[in-house]
């Protein structure tokens, strides 16, 4: 309290309450959330952009087709739509393939979606935007499309790369949204290198502190998009993200970025733990921070350009505090149902198997 | 979950398990705080250094003095005087000043520590070690000490230090547990450079994510010492705190260790809206994010000395992480009281004052 009231004089000065929105606008969020964020002198990030008005003197639309339709899919595409629906740089339209599903009403998703407007399965009661069209024909999906957003669960990427092969226009950028890499036996890969190679195609990524749906709702959000070096490209996802709900951030450190996405949930399980145990909230803290050490030092391990001010971003610390947070408990069951289903759940007791049964962490 | 198991073929080589206990030990957590923690190659940390056996070759013992005895005191004693005992280079005797209360049994406090053992009022059920002696007197207290830990309420410092001008032996060295600092017409001033300046002795900080009830139940905790230019000191302090359950880590950067200890409660207050408001998570790990990162600009303004990396340590994002997921309520209704009292508790509504009750917070 003695802080803020003293401060309250050295202070005042514009310039520094326009460089700390934070210390000053901590009794109305709404105002710190628009104002500019605070950059280092020396930082390489691009802030967020989200433009007004339209962005004359566009030769060329872009169009834009989302590839995967689940919880965060649906959201990635309502904030997608409602950008190029404002911004004249895109065709209004935005694809969404879906993997087909029969709905228990006999309905086909794909017609419900475009129907109702709303993923009725994965995001209910979410209006996605009219110009969002389901399709069920992933190669179809694509066929149009220069810009990529991969949003699927990362173990079916493979596959749907392998799909596409030839079938992606040649001026295609993308961008993964998916979280997890492919660990083969030559070594960890990541999933943007992956579609990167297998497509042929540049490819960023977007991680962040991103529950899907609280950003259906539209609650405010950060996220931070990773790219390789084109600087243009990266603006351009900004650009097709960014609404005054979801701010983005784009820093030039992909794997950076995309292994932030990735460890944090080692992370969690080792929080999911310490919820478990109930050993505490510096203990809990305590992990977190040396978890957060270990993401940074482990990324530069695989990657020596991995930069430490990434996890500085929503995609490091951010989506680790929310993952730890919020989500740590999930984790830990999803690790229990993992021992359970690999037959190798002896570490409760001395040695001795334990039921098959996960009661005792729910 | 495909993460942990596909990373363990490459990953399995002992020097990778030794520099990444947290993705090896997250089944075994109490592993994971024995293990030596992951120290950046131009890392200037000094790691904790929790001795087992005797220091030898000892020529002058340190005698230690503790002023303050509130609830993060009586810990701190209790820490401090598990290692006296245990290590030669200080003397057994923990004196520590206790502003004298008559308790309503009638009886003095220092009295019934002294007696008990035990801070009956601030940290009751906690045995502090039979080394602990409670005193009543300043002065008496800090004759004979060379090593001071000061842990009061930070506005209590200016007039302990003015009383303990020329009283304190020449040799001594301060460390200071307070969070907070004064500001005043001149600008802020730190808590260690009060004290430093009034009494002429060289003062460390200590900061971390350290709840005191949970530390004295000997929970796993962290905690970052800061110190100027004398590393032998800094292991000094580091030796005297650690334990354990108390692990102490020690950085080249005073000022900005004690100025995570200091602004993390302003983010706090922040955190606090956005739990009130049902904000949700995504936006309070973004205003977690925001504020480290104006916490650390904020710094280096007042500070060019301070580094980026003491907000990797227990004081930066640890505490932070406690302090706004489990402390911003109490640090938020700390506020209102604040602009109850000062009347100006105008932000709730249309500019209309509203009525002296906290109870829409609590």
């Amino acid at each position: 309290m003695r802080l803020l009231s003293s401060l309250y004089l050295p202070l005042k000065q514009p310039f520094i309450r326009k460089r700390f929105p934070c210390f000053f606008h901590s009794l109305s969020l709404s105002s710190l959330f628009m104002a500019p964020a605070f950059e280092d002198n020396n930082s390489e990030t691009l802030p967020s952009s989200f433009s007004s008005g339209s962005d004359d003197g566009v030769l060329h639309k872009s169009k834009v087709t989302v590839v995967g339709s689940g919880n965060w899919g649906s959201v990635a595409s309502k904030l997608i739509a409602s950008n190029t629906l404002r911004l004249s740089s895109f065709h209004d339209e935005v694809r969404m393939w879906v993997f087909e599903e029969t709905l228990p009403s006999g309905e086909k998703l794909t017609d419900v979606i475009n129907r109702t407007n709303e993923n009725v399965k994965y995001l209910p009661g979410i209006k996605l935007g009219k110009n969002v069209v389901a399709d069920p024909d992933l190669e179809n999906a694509v066929k149009d499309a220069n810009m990529l957003v991969f949003v699927t669960p990362h173990q079916f990427m493979e596959g749907i790369c392998k799909r596409l092969v030839g079938k992606v226009n040649g001026d295609v950028e993308a961008i993964s949204l998916i979280k997890g890499m492919e660990v083969k036996r030559e070594g960890p890969c990541m999933i943007s290198t992956l579609i990167s190679e297998q497509l042929g195609v540049s490819c960023c990524v977007l991680m962040g502190a991103n529950i899907a749906n609280e950003i259906a709702v539209e609650k405010f959000s950060e996220a931070t998009v990773g790219y390789r070096d084109n600087r243009e490209i990266a603006e351009k996802w900004v650009q097709l993200f960014s609404t005054p709900y979801f701010m983005v951030t784009a820093v030039q450190d992909v794997e950076g970025v995309e292994l932030c996405g990735t460890l944090k949930n080692v992370v969690a399980i080792a929080a999911g733990f310490v919820d478990g145990l109930e050993m505490g909230n510096n203990t809990k803290a305590a992990i977190m921070r040396i978890g957060l050490r270990e993401m940074r030092a482990f990324s530069k391990l695989l990657f020596s350009s991995v930069k430490d001010s990434t996890f500085f971003e929503s995609c490091g610390v951010a989506d680790l505090i929310t993952t730890c947070c919020k989500q740590a408990h999930c984790c830990l069951l999803l690790l229990v149902q993992f021992c359970f289903d690999n037959d190798f759940f002896y570490f409760c007791g001395s040695g001795r198997k334990k039921q098959k049964s996960c009661r005792g962490f729910c």
